[in-house]
């Protein structure tokens, strides 16, 4: 549910989305879910945190850059990103981000 | 409901938590609401994106690292923290971040 991250630097991509409200098909939980298990065989994943209600918010987190650029390159996700173009997705922001600084409670 | 962030670079908050399931009481929804309308307030504010499902996670935007220090020291915001170690939260995990990179669909 967290991600077990390390300690900073490192990296990560917060992918903020809301579903398109015409696509009805069951596709979506599918690919979302076959995504977050082929991200975590890729070199360099840390973990992931997701939570949708309405807007969806997952946030991957990454040991470097060049990981990101490699999954993001990946044949498979590229193929998912076309389909959540075309047909998933009402809308999204992607931002990569560098991990500077992390607070834990407890 | 998405941030209107501008052109990176800037900086992020991830605050990903549980809330305390012993926590039975109307506060932290309040508190909350009034931490977003105090946020949206400081210097620096950028914008926030928010959604919990179990899993809750909160990413405001800021200009500067100076601001998010600057908002992390407002003295209402510091009791609403004190609250939510003591009240609100079973567990969280505050991540500060820069923006570097920033895709938008469509």
């Amino acid at each position: 549910m967290f991600a077990d991250t390390p300690a900073p630097p490192y990296f990560a991509v917060i992918f903020s989305s809301t579903r398109n409200p015409a696509d009805t098909a069951d596709a979506y939980d599918a690919v979302a879910q076959r995504m977050v298990e082929l991200a975590q065989q890729q070199p360099g994943f840390l973990g992931v945190e997701s939570v949708r209600n309405g807007l969806g918010i997952t946030v991957s987190y990454w040991e470097s850059r060049e990981a990101i650029d490699h999954w993001g390159q990946h044949l498979e996700h590229l193929t998912a990103q076309k389909l959540g173009r075309k047909q998933f997705y009402d809308r999204y922001i992607l931002r990569v981000v560098e991990v500077q600084e992390e607070r834990r409670f407890p």
